[in-house]
């Protein structure tokens, strides 16, 4: 459970008196779980970063500027909504939402009462270091967490998207659906209750942003001319793929932070092990998702493809992110595999049923996100069953309530831009610019 | 005061023996410390790149190369005249100017012997874990902050200054100015005994930055056909807007550490919580900043200005600089989002006063940075007159020794390409080559 | 040597009772040991995107989707291959290759014992403890270094190598060259006994990926077109100059992990202290890197040539990688001044013996790299002879090595594309996309 300490780092202290080796202090224990949150965290941040260029380089020109200002606007709004609502929600009153609910976050009293202290006498640094870390830096490091969800949808649904309802939706997600769902296992709810095990969110933040996605493509539509009578796919190639594989770079490295981090805990020498197993597993899936994604496009298409490597690289990525504690690194390697080859078949499929995902977030956060979430039933210490009946629950209630809200949001401001605007591009009537404006090819 | 550790870091260890819980060792603390400068200090270094893409993407093709060479050549400039000159004058020898200066830090001698030891004795470490943190590791956080403040003034003054009279402008920065100023404060001078709080540099560094890009601006003038007849405004758009996305996103990352870091100390819980306080407060500020951009453009142009909401974010995070030690993150919404007002209400208002400043760093480092050490005596422990001196009196200084500076190049070397270099853009003439050598646009 | 602590972390935990400060507890000091490994070590992986953008930006438009599929490839295959071969071969079986070699590297039993354990038993975390550090988090830092020096060869050879013999390439690399020759020396080998040094492995990763590079140009040949009759030579200009700017910064911040990292501890004062020593010297070699270009290109070719200064930071950098230690900074400005010289007056000796090195690989990995193991004999604590005979035997295995591979992949599968393929850009072949597909330039 994301909230709770491993028991090593409060057992290991009390070793500090044994024989054969000295143990960590408490105190140094509190600043090493906080510090792991902010390093991680700042890692994670770094993420939408990541995202920003992803989704800029495989969207056209003519639509960048917008898939920017979407990318910046959507992590300033998670980490705004998170800290009005979602943080409070998830943590503080699940489960009594009917009672004293409060607005914004609050620090923690004994951490400011330290802070502010003339002197920082035992009793008030006994408070804090009880806690086991600050919370402060807990608070920053689920709030990356709930900006990944929400960058997750945003390539799924450019091109063709407004920018306000877009953001709207971005704060129902991160003030509301998001926490809703965690809250269900990390805030020690009922499927944690139910042995539901998810590391660092395959299922809670992934597959999440996938069903958000999905919904979302679904109630929004196809781009214009993307799919033509007959069965007919208009392809519609990024315009800057240096930019993609920049992000997918990006988000590789930050993946390190969200899966590392999500130990919850480096105070003690199980933790920091703990963690270093996570950062080998991490890359190896990564690696492996490479590998099969190229593999398997230069046997199934004759060409390897550039976009779908790097999908392949994150299929790896989200797959792992459920189980990144096999003990066995050659399983982070199947498991990898397996996600990008799913990620690699799924993306057609989406096409055949008209599904317009602009960058193949369904495939890499769903469908990878699905399979991770099995795997730990598989190869690690979940039921397969538990597993599959968390998967369902998280899908079934994002779906359902971001379905509400699109459909809301369709037919009230609405949610598409015009013809002319989405034929123009997003750049220039919604923003009134250019992304590129002295590049172009003679036509 | 920078340079000097919270007493909790010290009093922490004091109870070491205490009941209730056990402290952190005086060795960890200098670790931790010592670690804390590295890991945020890499962090802002990090932001010479943020700086370089935010401009390059924000400049026009033909000056893209000149804006990228500018921006490696200060960030290794500043480092080596902060090497030379600027650590010994901000910190040793500061009010000792006219007695024995010496050039070229010196790593700490304890340090050294410990390193050298064929045995770490008692004697060496304790030598070494008095001093709080390591030397080297201050000097390289102090380093990449003037990094940080030569980095503003590139901006401004792009697409029209000769690269090496920028160079020589910016050595003298680092070399001098900005270490005489910032000794006032962080080197424990006459602003700091009066008072002046500035807890990362909103006035020490941002707005110094800030005034040497004023003074540069006014005395180099505009760029070619930006004013025209009449009060007409040319728009030069800038080149490539995801780089300049790219550019601020690690800019948002690099931050962490800029402020965090700022606490200038780990090893104690006061200081884990009070960084993790740091980090709350920053992100909330910037993405204040950028949703009240969004907002502001939206309002008063009807669409949304992709640089302004960047500018936004950049602005609410300068604004914070002064104090991201603020207890309640309400009060960080709100110093972010007048920052970004502030920013984005000045951006027209220096255009109509004719002063060109290509990428905003005016707005957002100068403006924002005075708001922001205002904010201080608003909201914070500080008193509103005493950091209204504080930026006065460090708004003075380098605002005429940046004059003095700028004008003797202008009449010995000449600070200005020719016209025909500004026409055929800086990369051609100062470079010889191209950006972008097959990217371009039928006329 | 590399796998070996420095005495003064087992040292200083003896002090622990000591009179006048209290020491690092062993638990502490192996989870800094092992977060020092994560944390710098995710810098480093980090440097893969570095190069994926340095190289980016100095190809041809038509050349950059298959430059940044070979980058994103590279780094997981020789992940990949150091897990199944690399890592045993150079820490486990090395002088034992004819006995019992295993394939796939095993994470620690005393470790899996402690993470899988009910309760964390003073005799489980003892076992962990004393191995010093979390031998995962090793695993994770050696192999990003194989990565780097995979990174280095893809450079040289773009725009004409097929994408899956020096995909093969990369791995024999990793799996069996760089692992052998590092024993020699990280190993605990003949050449550490020896008395060579190096560092962070300016010849044991850099000058063996420029050997490899070296190589694989010679069996390769340049580029059609790129050398004319009469010695004229026609400039192929990188098309994006911003991402190889990027790319330049990166690898910079990320080398602070990569030589930082190398002190291979953090938990004593010494450590922190040797860390931040070699934090200083790292920035400053590089700046003294990228000034020394700026002039000498100002002073030879009259301007001053952005891609020739990018390649002086980083040959700063590779010269201060094998001895970051030295404790007067001013001899880092030396080391990585005179680095960046030979490397800017090698780029046109190579050209005119017809050495086609699309990024400047070898002057800048290759030479500085010999320079930087030589300075370590002239300024650091080396022998000259032991250095020079250190650089030799590494050069000479390599080389033939990788000759062997090189020419077995060209008279098997062929390791060049058709001249057909060359000329419409590899991206249109082996990967059916292009980078750019909307930009372009009106012939």
């Amino acid at each position: 459970m994301r909230k709770i300490f491993a028991f090593g780092v409060l057992t290991s202290a009390l070793f500090f008196t044994g024989p054969a080796f000295a143990a960590v202090s408490e105190e140094t224990t509190y600043i090493l779980n906080t510090f792991s949150f902010l390093v991680n965290g700042v890692l994670v941040m770094f993420m939408a970063a990541g995202f920003a260029m992803l989704e800029s380089g495989l969207v056209r020109a003519k639509n960048t500027a917008a898939i920017c200002l979407k990318n910046i606007a959507l992590y300033s709004v998670a980490g705004l909504a998170y800290y009005v609502v979602g943080y409070n929600l998830m943590y503080v009153d699940v489960g009594n939402i009917m009672g004293k609910f409060a607005l914004f976050y609050n620090p923690s009293g004994a951490e400011l009462a330290l802070i502010n202290a003339e002197e920082a006498t035992d009793g008030l640094v006994s408070a804090v270091v009880d806690s086991g870390y600050s919370t402060m830096s807990d608070w920053f490091f689920q709030m990356v967490f709930v900006a990944t969800a929400a960058s997750i949808v945003s390539g799924t649904l450019a091109e063709r998207i407004k920018v306000w309802p877009f953001i709207i939706f971005v704060t129902v997600l991160s003030a509301v659906i998001y926490p809703i769902q965690a809250s269900w296992v990390w805030g020690g709810g009922w499927l944690d209750a139910a042995g539901f095990s998810d590391f660092a969110g395959s299922t809670l933040v992934h597959s999440v942003g996938g069903w958000a996605a999905l919904t979302g493509a679904l109630i929004l539509g196809a781009r214009r001319g993307k799919y033509g009578s007959g069965g007919s796919i208009h392809p519609m190639p990024g315009a800057n793929l240096p930019l993609a594989t920049l992000g997918t770079f990006i988000l590789w490295f930050g993946w390190f932070g969200f899966n590392g981090g999500s130990q919850l805990a480096l105070g003690s020498a199980l933790d920091a092990s703990a963690m270093a197993l996570v950062f080998v597993n991490t890359n190896l899936a990564a690696a492996a998702g490479v590998v099969t994604a190229m593999a398997l496009t230069q046997a199934i298409y004759g060409k390897m493809d550039l976009s779908m490597c790097l999908n392949g690289a994150l299929a790896g990525l989200v797959s792992i992110t459920a189980g990144p504690d096999l003990q066995n690194p050659l399983l982070s390697i199947i498991v990898g595999g397996v996600g990008a080859t799913l990620a690699v078949l799924v993306v057609p499929l989406l096409d055949k049923v008209k599904i317009d995902d602009v960058v193949g977030a369904i495939p890499v956060h769903l469908v990878a996100g699905i399979w991770g979430t099995l795997a730990v039933g598989i190869f690690g210490s979940g039921s397969f069953t538990t597993q599959l009946m968390g998967i369902v629950a998280v899908g079934v209630f994002v779906s359902v309530v971001s379905s509400v809200v699109w459909l809301a949001l369709k037919y009230t401001i609405g949610i598409r831009v015009s013809e002319e605007e989405e034929e123009m591009g997003l750049d220039t009537f919604e923003l009134g610019l250019e992304a590129y404006p002295e590049f172009g090819r003679a036509m």
